[in-house]
């Protein structure tokens, strides 16, 4: 997001920059608007997946990975959204993008609950608050600049290479591992 | 970060704002040589407070979010590390810094291993990339501006109200849980 510019969304969503700017006031409105779109988008990507996937924390996991990796611009998005985009906007634009976001939360919450009874309606939101702030931590490590890049070419920094899906794969699925088994045991104790 | 200065910095440790450019290129390289010693210092204090803590998930959740939750600095300039800071440095300090964060990296997760011998060198590495990850994705979340903390009065976002603390350790727990449990069920396999 850092490098681009009003004209280039103008050029993606097929307007001209002063059409953009007639309804936006910020590039970092128009930002958070395409963002509330990607939440809803990748909400409904995730419900469609759920129900043919395996009702284990191994299947949860690979959805939830899966739907986000086919989605860079929302995790790029994502990523900016709360140390940049929300702090340059009103008011109102960030109610108005909170409510979107957080009802995608939630819905996904439930979603993945259906589909994995053992979560619980706690652990699930859990899974999904877990991989929103995982998202954002890891896209900007696993998607240096190209200098960053080339410094990681080093064998010493080898572990500074972090290929994103994978990473997030490997986190989220021992955390839903550990919530059910959190879970399992609460109710046995 | 976002609204530190470099004469902020300065005045932090004590120096002219001409003194500190004498040594640095640019304002993110201050920053990163700053984030080099609070990941240094964090790990320190992991260190120091890992044998005097329950060797559990729980305990040692707790002692990662609370070193970290005292360290403020560490957690603000962490978060931009990856999304800003290093995109505005030479390839030599990326290194440099690169170095130093990996390193405490690989210690704090020998130091989380041996604490808790049932997670492996390599469940322990992924709690501590996980942890890094999170600390980048919540921070920001859980601390608003002004504006976007006062959207968050109302009542319908209540879930976009976050502290950092709760979160981390909350979501940090239930992954070693997690990561000891796949650990088991790998060696009864």
């Amino acid at each position: 997001v850092g490098e681009v510019t009003l004209t280039d969304v103008a050029a993606r969503v097929g307007l001209a920059h002063s059409n953009v700017l007639r309804y936006f006031e910020t590039r970092e409105e128009v930002f958070l608007h395409l963002l509330a779109a990607e939440w809803d988008a990748w909400k409904t990507a995730v419900e469609g997946r759920l129900p043919e996937s395996p009702a284990t924390a191994a299947g949860v996991a690979a959805v939830l990975t899966e739907t986000a990796v086919q989605r860079p611009l929302f995790c790029d998005l994502h990523s900016h959204a709360a140390s940049v985009l929300e702090r340059n906007v009103s008011g109102e634009s960030v109610r108005h993008f909170k409510l979107a976001a957080l009802g995608a939360v939630g819905q996904l919450a439930d979603a993945v609950a259906d589909a994995l009874p053992e979560l619980g309606r706690e652990g699930s939101r859990t899974v999904l608050t877990g991989c929103a702030a995982l998202i954002a931590g890891l896209w900007p490590i696993a998607n240096p600049s190209e200098r960053v890049a080339e410094a990681l070419h080093d064998p010493e920094l080898r572990h500074g290479r972090v290929e994103f899906g994978p990473r997030l794969r490997g986190t989220l699925e021992p955390l839903i591992v550990g919530l059910i088994e959190q879970r399992a045991r609460g109710a046995l104790g």
